[in-house]
Order: structure tokens, then sequence, then C-alpha cells
């Protein structure tokens, strides 16, 4: 369960690695999208935007749904989640280590000025 | 502006896809660490300890402070407060996406049980 945990976390964050594909998941938190909507903003070539729709595929962050020769695509936050959810929880660590610098730097400046 | 946050978001992502960098913010989490108290819980090599804090450290996710021989590394929240409030702008839309799709299906629902 870890191990695929992790693996889950090394796919999302290197799928989030790369500003053409964190457009495309900005592009559909306005709505699902078809794959010419999704080449139009970003200047390059269908190809291309096939190829980071595959990664995020993979990646499980978007889910396809085809009709004919449609393919349309929608975002799924829960790998997002995931990896919000792993910054979070040791953020709260560092952050409160640097409180208690800060803390620490005010109470030695005081004492100095005290002196 | 926006390209250089682009980048520190490319090398963030990019450094956390890595479970053992993970691992070893999650270990400075807990205090400040010389390398060799590094290495040890991860069961690999010293310079492979030391090839990944460089990447950490090239990423500005973590500090080095040098005394002698003796290196210490402490973690900078920033760039993960980055990289989390970029997922955090879009989740909203997606659960907001999300939200109104369980509403529309809880509705149909009723509606058909209605009938």
């Amino acid at each position: 369960m870890v191990k695929y945990k992790d693996d889950m976390l090394n796919t999302t964050f290197s799928a989030l690695a790369d500003p053409t594909r964190r457009a495309i998941l900005a592009r559909l938190a306005k709505g699902e999208a078809q794959v010419t909507e999704q080449a139009e903003p970003f200047g390059i070539s269908l190809p291309a935007v096939s190829k980071h729709l595959r990664v995020l595929e993979k990646a499980q962050l978007i889910s396809r749904h085809v009709e004919g020769r449609v393919h349309r695509f929608t975002v799924n936050p829960a790998p997002l989640q995931s990896a919000n959810n792993w910054i979070d929880t040791y953020q709260k660590f560092w952050e409160q280590q640097l409180d208690s610098l800060g803390e620490y730097l005010k109470h030695t400046r005081s004492k100095e000025k005290a002196k």
C-alpha cells in the first residue's frame, strides 16, 4: 500500500513538473475540453498536446471520454489531493520550526536590548 | 515573473517526484540533520544521498550549513508553499465541478424515483 502510494506520488509530481501539463490541467479546471480546444492556447502541435494528455492520463490526473472521433477530457482531483496532503503534512512541521526560530530570535533580541 | 514562477514550479515538482527525496524532506521535518544521519534510514550509499541533497538544494527546497567538515541541512518551506498554492487554486474548481455533478445526479435520481 505504501509502495503503491509512493509510486502514485512519483507519477503525480512528475506529471506536474511540466508547464504545458499544468496549463492543460488549469484549462480543464474551467470544464471538460476536446483535444483541439486543448491545443489552441498553447501554440504547440496537436501531437505534442496528445503526448502531454497521455502522460496526464497515465498519472490518472485526467480521464478521457471518447464519443466517435471526439476525445473529451476531465480532471480527477484525487491524485492532486494526495500530492497536496503530502506537502501539507510536512509543511506544518517546517512552519512550526520557523515559528520557533522566529520566537527565539525575538526573545534573543529583546534580551540584548534590555542589556 | 510568470516564467520564473513556472520554472520554480517545474523544479519543485520534479524534485518531489522521487521517494528518497521526499523521505529526506520528511526526515528534515523533524529538525536539521547531517549527511550521515540522512543516509542511515534509506540503506543507500552516501554519494547517492549527496546527489539527492544536491537536487533538493538546487530546487531551493533545502539549505546547507557548512561547519568545517560537517554539512547540516534544513528545509525551506517557501517553494513547497508555492506548489501547494498551485494545486489548491485549481482543486477548488475541480471539486466544485464534482459537487455540481453530484448534485445533478442526486437531483436526477430523486426525479426518477418520483416517477
